[in-house]
């Protein structure tokens, strides 16, 4: 149970945490029911409008970026109802499998990982399905360092289907790759805390449009705690329904503050800056990129033939105290990830590189 | 966002956390999928069963205590199964509310608030529901200041109905009041992080029995996040499905540490003290208690007539610092709820006593 001291953090979430985040966790608990609580969770969720660029509801949850997903699914939907999915990645065939859990047959158009989402095959796709109630895009993937067009895909969707929503996982986007809720017309974009937000995981938040509220309201799929209805009627009272996790939103509102200290348009160029650095570097190295399209997000970089990636990132992380990730699924042992999202510096990636380079020509072939 | 310093928590959840579980909380945040972390997560499973006093199988979820419960409905149950709830107050009664939402109509066995479970009223359900796939129950409902015979309910469930299983709502219960899992034939117990396991709220978990699993498998209701399936798929690689609240299973595996230090049955016996040593103080003032059957979690105090209870709780928290509960739904402004599980010394309680003699003087007719 002995930690690292110096311990650094390049995973792409949880990402590491600023200092003054991780005190405000280590304050004397709030309870929930108090005007001083009620005050940090308005400006939470006051905070996240500015962040995902939005006039609509945001809602926030105690739960992984996955139960975000699940709410999803579980308060837009109708046993038998359309709905598409496009999928680059692990996180949208999550997707996919939340829809089946829940008794629904979406239709799926994937792309070869590595790819971003195709606004053609979407086109078609949603031609064959202009029912559909809803459209589930992915923002990045984040086990294959993809972004995607979302404002072209969401034309696209809005053009051929237009009484579809259009519902976005953001969750390692927000606050990292620039996003226009308003302006693209996203009805429902869905995030955690542990990423671009630079807050511990355990909240999850969902902006949603009027639109999908429609549906919402109209839902038959059972849910209970991830309820948006029930949510939404605690909003005039500054509360949520049950206990939330009242350290992590008190670390979230600490993060928010410098989010909007540095400006969400800095975030976005900083984050941008930092994997130009890193693609340069792997460029110099003679690294190749694993996804054609790349996110600024994290950087997934190929490894040679030969190196056993899992031994790579674990001798990292016993010897030079860093914590990159692998390939999650089929890529397990053949790509790092290093992240560029959150309370990364430019120190961090140089201490990252300077390890992977070391370890990189000790367990080479 | 200021907080007042040397702020008291008395309430039932979250309840004040020690120094060093904060401490624990604001340390560099842990990937979760390394060695370091799958030793913290596997010492809270272990410590967990510790505390559940069970060999079965522990489960943890980042979620409140709702989603806990919820988690129970969706694995244990498939469309169109019986199910018995008794229930004796606010949180009884929402077995009930996330049964209906999954649309099944159960059972439903009531007992006034302020009185504890009927043996006599259960057996009675049971008999005419022999089929019952699980029997709802609470240990202490938080809502009311009860307590409940579980042991006995539970012997009653085994004889009328030996098929169904015991589902217990430990949320408020666990670390506080003794609960046996193992000795008295529980299959599933519920709690969270926040009450007597002394952390912040945001994590749940579940003893599940091999009984219980069987129906998990077979179950046929809809789930994903809270698929308990997945969850212990993940168990021998230490690890968690999706992203897990690192910084609360931190704050938690610390709290464990105390507990174990202290020893369960000590913590039973402290709780109880501050309960009886409660008692007595209203007694001594004259002011008579809620519950028939009181628990040691909490001491629910009736308030005289003509009190305005949001307002005394609101004058002394804005004026003393310290956070007492009022009472919930139908009980709103006629009780204060002084609570004794976790962290919470005599020496909290006498500063919660001194501030309800001086305020009731003033806000008394």
């Amino acid at each position: 149970m002995t930690k690292e001291k110096g311990y650094i953090l390049l995973t792409p979430g949880p990402t590491p945490l600023p200092p003054s985040v991780r005190a405000a966790m280590a304050e004397p608990i709030l309870h929930h029911r108090t005007e001083e609580f009620g005050q940090l969770f308005d400006f939470v969720i006051k905070e996240m409008q500015y962040v995902y660029r939005t006039q609509n509801t945001v809602l926030m949850m105690t739960t992984s970026g996955t139960g975000a997903m699940e709410s999803a699914v579980a308060n837009l939907l109708s046993p038998g109802d359309k709905a598409v999915v496009h999928s680059t990645g692990a996180f949208g065939d999550r997707f996919v499998a939340i829809l089946k859990a829940y008794g629904l047959a979406p239709a799926v158009v994937s792309e070869n990982w590595g790819h971003a989402a195709s606004p053609e095959k979407l086109r078609d796709a949603l031609k064959s399905n202009r029912d559909a109630k809803a459209v589930f895009l992915q923002h990045t993937d984040t086990s294959t360092g993809v972004v995607n067009d979302l404002r072209t895909l969401a034309s696209v969707a809005h053009e051929i289907a237009p009484e579809a929503l259009v519902v976005v996982d953001s969750v390692s986007g927000l606050a990292a790759e620039a996003l226009e809720t308003d302006a693209w017309g996203l009805d429902v974009v869905l995030t955690g805390s542990q990423k671009g937000l630079m807050a511990a995981p355990g909240l999850a938040f969902a902006a949603i449009s009027a639109k999908a509220w429609r549906l919402v309201e109209a839902g038959r799929l059972p849910r209970f705690y991830f309820d948006w209805r029930t949510m939404r009627k605690s909003l005039p009272d500054r509360e949520t329904p049950y206990t939330p996790g009242v350290t992590l939103v008190a670390g979230q509102a600490e993060a928010l503050r410098i989010i909007r200290k540095e400006g969400i348009e800095n975030v976005w160029r900083r984050t941008a800056e930092l994997a130009q650095y890193t693609r340069a570097w792997a460029q110099r190295r003679g690294l190749s990129l694993f996804a054609k399209d790349p996110a600024n997000i994290l950087t997934a970089v190929n490894l040679p033939e030969g190196v056993d990636g899992q031994a790579l990132i674990a001798e990292i992380l016993r010897q030079d105290g860093i914590s990159i990730a692998g390939g999650q699924l089929k890529l397990k042992g053949k790509i790092v990830r290093i992240a560029h999202m959150g309370y990364i510096s430019r120190a961090d990636l140089d201490a990252g590189f300077a390890a992977l380079e070391r370890r990189l020509s000790q367990v080479r072939v």
